[in-house]
C-alpha cells in the first residue's frame, strides 16, 4: 500500500485545522476513494470518512456489504461496517464518542435528511462545507493521477476510432451505442463515465439527448460524446463525424466550432482566468452570428469523476495552474435542425502552456461513405 | 401528452395541502420524471419542478441545454432554463416572486449547499422533507407501470439467458460483462439500471464487487447482477451459475440461498410487514447456520430508481400493500470463498398475493461444460 491516501489525509487535516475545524465527515465516493482508496458507489447507504485534527483515530464507516472490498482496498485502520439495519449516526456516536466545535461535510452531496440526523446526533456541533478544501486538493493531478487519465482518454480514443469506422446509413444511435459500450469493455475500460451518447441529425441539437431509433442518414452530422472510467480516473471526448457528403452550412458550422475549440485550448494556460478561457472560445461562435446556440459552459474538470472542479465558465474568476486537467468543449446546437460539439481534455504542465491530452484528429471527417 | 403527470402533480399538491406546506420544490431527477414525463440527469446543475398550493403556475426550471428536450418530454406549462453562469435560485426568485410558509423539498436529495442557498433567498422559509410523499405516490405502480416493468424484466431475462450461454472456462468477468451490456442495447434497453456485476468464485463474496480480470474456472460460481432501464423503468434480477460441475458445498449453499428467496416469495403478500418478510427470508439462512455471512437486507423496491421504496429490512414495519414492486435477494457471501444470490422481482396485486414478475429459472444451472 503507497502512502498516498494517508498523505491525502494528512493534507486534508491540515487544511481542517488552518480552518478552524475539529474535523469532517467524507461520504461523497469520489472523495472517500481520494482519500482511502477505496472506490465505491454506496447508493442510498451510508459511507463516510470521519477525520479528526486532534490526533483521535481515523474512521471509514462502509455499508456491511462493502467492508470486505473496503479491507482489501483501504489503508484506514479503523473501518466500521454498518448493516441495513443500523442507523449510521447511531454507529457514528458509538463508535467516535463525542464531538463538538466545527466539523466540516461536503455541502453538495451531504443532504439535508442526514444533516438533520447529524445535528440530532450532535446538537452542539456546527456544520461547515468543506466541499471546497476537497476538491482544491483534488484539483492538482499528480503525476500518477495524470498517468491514469492518460490510459482513460487512450481507450476511448481507440473506441472513438471503432465509432468512424462502424457508422453506416441506415444504423440507429442506440445500435451505435451498444457497439461502443462493448468496445469500452473490449479495449480494457471499466466501463463508461458516463451515459454514452450517440447523436444523429436534428437529434444532435440536444446537447443532453438520449441515443434512440433514429437512423442515420446521409448528410447527417452524427455527435458521439463519450468517455471511459479506467482504475478510478475518467475520461470524455466528443467528436462529430459526417455521414456521407456534408453540405456547406454543416461545413459552415463544423469550422465554427473546430475554431472556437481551438481558441479554448489556445487560451488554457497557467494563469489565465477560467471566465476568459470560456470567453475566448465562445467569442468565435458569437462573432460568427451563432451565439444564441450556445448556451452552456466551455468546459468543466475531469479527474476522478467526469465533471469536478475547475468548471470553465464565465463567471469563473479562478485561474488555471499547473496539475489541473479540464475540458474544452464549445458546440453550436439549432434546434430541430443540427448540433456540432468537439471536446478536448487539455492539462496545465508546469510550463504554463496547456498539453492537449487528446489526440484523435479535429478536422472534419466524412464516414460511412461505403454505407 | 396524457393527463398522467398532471393527475400525479394534483395529486403531490392535495398531499402537500394536507400537510399545511405551501407548496414543494421537487429536484429528484426520478421525481421530476414521475411529475413532468422529463428525464434527465442534471448532474451538478440544477432541475426542479416548483408546485404551489395556492393556485400559483407550476415551474419547471431546466438546465439551458435541456431546454429542448424538456419542452418535448414535460406537460409543465412555464419552463424555464438556467444558463451555466445563472444562479439557480435567483432565477427561482426572479420567477416565483415571494416563497414564505413551509416549502417541501425531498431530503435525501436535496444537498446542504442548496439548503443554504435556499435559506439564503428567502430567510423566512421554512424547510421540510416530503420525499416520503413523493415516495408514497411512487410506491403505488399504475398498471402502465408495470407493464413498463415488466417489459424492463423481459429484456433482462433474455441477457440473463444469453449470459448463461456464453459462460466458458477461461473467460474473464469484465469480458462476460462487455457481452451482457452489449446485449443489453441489442434486446432494445435503454442501458443498464446500475453498474452490471459479473463475479467470479471467491469475488462472488464481494456483494458489490466489480468485474475484473478474473477469469471463469470449473467449479466456480459465476454471480450475476444486472438489470435494465427501458422507457425509465428498471429492473433487477441476479442469478449464480456454476461452471462445470458443483461441489457439494456449493449445492448446499445454494439450496440454502433458494430456499431462502422462496421463504421470501412466500411471505410477501398484501398486509405483511417488511419486516416479517425479511425475517422470513432470513431465517432460512440462520437456520441453516449461515446468519453470519447474510448481512445486508433481504430486498427493496424497483421502479423508476433501481433501488426505491419499499426497503424491505427488519426493522420496517410497513406493510405491503396491492401495486408495489420490490426485490427478493437473500444471499450467502463466505469471504475469500463463495457466494450466492437469487433475486426476483414480486408485485403485490389485488387479490392479496405476490406475483413473482421475474421468470427466469430458479435451480441450479451449470453452464459452460463445452469450455
Amino acid at each position: 500500500m503507497t502512502p498516498i491516501y494517508s498523505e491525502r489525509r494528512d493534507q486534508l487535516k491540515e487544511l481542517l485545522q488552518s480552518e478552524g475545524l475539529q474535523g469532517a465527515l467524507i461520504t461523497s465516493p469520489a472523495n472517500v476513494f481520494y482519500f482511502t482508496g477505496f472506490h465505491s458507489d454506496p447508493h442510498e447507504r451510508f459511507m463516510g470518512l470521519l477525520l479528526r485534527t486532534d490526533g483521535s483515530p481515523e474512521i471509514l464507516f462502509v455499508p456491511a456489504l462493502d467492508l470486505s472490498a473496503a479491507e482489501e482496498a483501504s489503508d484506514v485502520q479503523n473501518l466500521i461496517s454498518i448493516s441495513d439495519d443500523e442507523l449510521p449516526f447511531e454507529k457514528i456516536k458509538g463508535a467516535a464518542g463525542s464531538l463538538s466545535g466545527k466539523l466540516g461535510i461536503e455541502g453538495s452531496v451531504f443532504s439535508y435528511e442526514r444533516y438533520q440526523l447529524l445535528s440530532g446526533a450532535y446538537p452542539e456541533l456546527e456544520v461547515q462545507d468543506v466541499g471546497a478544501l476537497a476538491a482544491r486538493l483534488r484539483l492538482k493531478k499528480s503525476p500518477e493521477e495524470l498517468d491514469k487519465l492518460r490510459t482513460a482518454i487512450r481507450l476511448i480514443e481507440e473506441v472513438m476510432e471503432g465509432a468512424a469506422r462502424k457508422i453506416r446509413v441506415g444504423m440507429t444511435e442506440s445500435e451505435l451505442t451498444a457497439e461502443l459500450e462493448f468496445l469500452m469493455r473490449k479495449v480494457g475500460a471499466d466501463g463508461p463515465s458516463f451515459s454514452t451518447m450517440v447523436l444523429a441529425g436534428e437529434k444532435a441539437a440536444l446537447p443532453h439527448g438520449n441515443p434512440g431509433e433514429r437512423r442515420f442518414r446521409s448528410g447527417d452530422v452524427i455527435l458521439i460524446d463519450m468517455g471511459v472510467v479506467k482504475d478510478g480516473y475518467c475520461s470524455d471526448i466528443t467528436r462529430t463525424f459526417v455521414v456521407g457528403e456534408a453540405s456547406a452550412e454543416t461545413r459552415k458550422i463544423y469550422d465554427i466550432v473546430l475554431k472556437s475549440t481551438m481558441a479554448g485550448i489556445e487560451a488554457s494556460r497557467e494563469g489565465a482566468a477560467f471566465a476568459d478561457i470560456d470567453r475566448a472560445s465562445r467569442d468565435v461562435i458569437a462573432e460568427a452570428g451563432y451565439g444564441e446556440y450556445f448556451n452552456n459552459r466551455v468546459g468543466h474538470g475531469v479527474g476522478i469523476e467526469v465533471h469536478e472542479a475547475p468548471s470553465v465558465h464565465g463567471h469563473n474568476e479562478d485561474k488555471a495552474a499547473p496539475g489541473q486537467v479540464f475540458t474544452i468543449e464549445p458546440g453550436i446546437y439549432i434546434p430541430g435542425k443540427i448540433g456540432v460539439r468537439i471536446e478536448d481534455m487539455v492539462f496545465i504542465g508546469e510550463d504554463r502552456k496547456a498539453e492537449v491530452l487528446t489526440s484523435f484528429p479535429r478536422e472534419l471527417r466524412i464516414v460511412g461513405s461505403e454505407g
